[in-house]
């Protein structure tokens, strides 16, 4: 049922070691993009193409000849600060760059004395948000956490009636989305205590994670121009993980009317390898809201969507606290879940965004919303997690957490794996909470 | 009370003549910003400076040679095809720049021949966006508005608890901001009726204005670095005309629990021309909240704030409807207000945007919200000025409207004026709705 081409091919080994065997996220059936240089270098951002342990330096690459005929362009794009001009050359583009790259990559390919020198490890390698983002939305996918969480913020009424019909969304904030490894300091903010009389300054007592994919668009739509549910995923280039931070108590005393603000704009995280939607298709699958729900209204209903729009995507988020950093206990799980049980796929979020003819632009990131599945342990953010604060999560070592501390590390990681395919994983998402700053710098 | 300087001094008159007499927005005292070129030429986009009926072109300045010192750089950076380099200098390189304009564009200046020749009418031209705007934030500052839309939203509880604490604002579509003259579509959405069991896609049928002012953002803040009150006005590079184009009915099913999305992301229309904080010198004035109500917290409460906080700008809409347009109608005024009945001031929009830490960056534009002042026909949305569709507004030749009808164009005008000081203006922000197009084209 997935459109899947050789690129996809079970069976396909690359010279590049790292990259067989199953236990890496990075085989050669994945190819995803970012944005690279060596670590502590000035030298300049260029996209890389993910290879087992390894990075494929575009720049390199197009240097060393390896491209030729329709992955030429692309791949010079590829060679860019931000992907946005790859984006923007839409998926025809990116997929003739994708079969070249697995064509070189593969055992026995002629290009492989060539390309070995434009390996770099990703052990030496850091990484840049990969597009020039010009518009993030964050979508709210997930029936189960608008359910979970509306308990909380509106015991009369969790589920609001439009929740089942309109995939509801809402536009966030660009400029502090950063990469993985993104350490911020847990914000400030107006909180209004229950039995108080006046609001304080002061810093998030209630820190949480929302663990997310972001997609990023590829070719853009003109503005006045909707994108139907055929041509929808024609839009999307790649998916991310993503974290969008989120400061609860802030959240609840501004989020009315006109919907979260400060509680959502001090610091978001994405992964830096963006899973091209090619990469995507052995995992899509049948997508279709439970028995007695309404069916989606015919623009954002496609026979396509029923028969894969959802995707296989199976998601964690892990925690490492300062002790366990210490006793060196690793992450430890939060949750965990799947991309599939969202209510809203991909492609209705692209043909819903543009209805009314909102432009998107190529490197625009759509938030799917916080992913939460339909069990307590898939909930995807500590305010469902532990019931609004009330029931600590138990961490190793004794330890447990309601809102996220001080030096707290969060890890988001994502894999696809079913029979008959080669596994593909989205490697991780790493952010870290600093203490707040002193008050007093604010003058 | 107003820091002013020579650049305001009403005495001063230009070489171009047109600027000269009180009539124009555009005299000496006011030398806005904006991105041009010659009309249905194939010219680059420039920056250029308004005085009187023209504009001087700075592009061709600079080579002329007219600039030195201190001026030279942000001269520089005007003559890019986006003035976000100039914003990014910050206030003191955009005020050696203006003294330096002010001073060649006074009669007897000996750079009056040279730059003759720099000055394109602006009746020959046409504008740009005058910035890459990252992030669009829009602000809820009236309390007049919050009220008037709160009855009809919310009947139960139409002016939230945190309004007289909180700033409201929330992040905004910037890939849609169109410059005056922006013809748009009217929107697709979804809209629920009443009594009906689902919900339709249908053109918008409630189609509204919303009369604000844009602040474009200068000197950036680095991610986790708040600015505070004391700081925030050098932050801002100047004001321009906004009209938020909203869907009444799309807004009303969508808007819970997130906030406004498609019913406001199709189109939203800025004046060309960025009136700089600067020139708004001589009018800025005392703001206080009214007698009884809450103090706001420390972080957006400063000395200069109560002394001048409030800008004195006097703001229209006008409609004229294709019937006026055959007929030779003048544009008849629908509402009239001044910012200066906000409720929350330009540098209270920047203290609170980054007191969690959010990153302000240059050519940011954050939006003040609909400015109705206290009485109806200061109201500045059709929602407020007809009562939620109830009391039809009379035009001109026997016309009446309750929502925008195809075809009407709205005209925003603003200006400035109060004995001792010059007279300026924002010209005007024109915007003019189209038919929607045809649902076929949505597969």
């Amino acid at each position: 049922m997935p459109i899947t081409n050789e690129t996809h091919d079970p069976k396909l080994r690359s010279w590049v070691e790292s990259a067989n065997g199953g236990s890496t996220d990075f085989p050669i059936q994945n190819l995803p993009f970012a944005v690279f240089r060596r670590q502590g270098s000035n030298q300049a951002w260029r996209g890389g193409v993910a290879i087992g342990a390894h990075i494929v330096d575009m720049a390199a690459a197009v240097a060393a000849g390896v491209f030729e005929g329709a992955a030429l362009a692309p791949a010079h794009a590829a060679t860019e600060s931000t992907l946005n001009h790859l984006m923007r050359l839409g998926q025809p583009a990116s997929a003739a760059l994708r079969l070249a790259l697995s064509r070189v990559l593969r055992t026995g390919a002629a290009q492989q004395a060539a390309l070995q020198a434009c390996l770099v490890p990703q052990a030496e390698a850091e990484y840049a948000v990969p597009a020039h983002i010009g518009d993030y939305t964050d979508f709210y996918t997930s029936i189960h956490h608008a359910t979970n969480i509306g308990k909380q913020f509106r015991p009369d009424s969790p589920l609001l009636p439009n929740y089942q019909w309109v995939p509801i969304g809402y536009h966030g904030r660009s400029s502090s989305i950063g990469v993985s490894g993104q350490a911020f300091h847990r914000p400030h903010g107006q909180v209004m205590a229950p039995s108080a009389a006046a609001p304080t300054l002061q810093p998030c007592a209630r820190l949480d994670i929302e663990l997310e994919m972001g997609v990023f668009i590829g070719a853009p739509n003109a503005l006045g121009e909707p994108v139907g549910m055929t041509q929808a995923p024609d839009h999307i280039f790649g998916l991310v993980l993503f974290n969008d931070w989120s400061a609860r108590d802030i959240q609840g005393w501004e989020y009315q009317p006109l919907g979260p603000f400060l509680s959502k704009n001090f610091a978001s995280t994405i992964s830096p390898w963006i899973v091209t939607w090619e990469a995507l298709a052995p995992f899509r699958t049948a997508f279709a809201h439970p028995a007695g729900d309404p069916q989606p209204l015919p623009y954002l209903n496609h026979p396509d969507n029923a028969a894969e729009g959802a995707l296989n995507i199976e998601l964690q988020a892990l925690i490492q606290t300062p002790a366990m950093r210490q006793a060196g206990t690793a992450p430890a799980r939060l949750c965990q879940t799947n991309y599939r049980h969202a209510y809203w796929t991909a492609a209705q979020m692209v043909a819903h965004h543009t209805v009314g003819g909102c432009n998107l632009q190529a490197g625009d990131l759509l938030g799917t919303g916080t992913l939460s599945g339909p069990t307590l342990d898939s909930a995807c953010a500590l305010i469902e997690l532990t019931e609004g604060g009330k029931r600590p999560v138990q961490l190793p070592g004794g330890e447990q957490r309601t809102w996220l501390q001080d030096g707290d590390t969060v890890v988001l990681r994502g894999w696809c794996e079913k029979a008959g395919a080669a596994r593909i994983g989205f490697g991780e998402c790493v952010g870290t909470v600093l203490p707040a700053k002193s008050a007093l710098h604010i003058d």
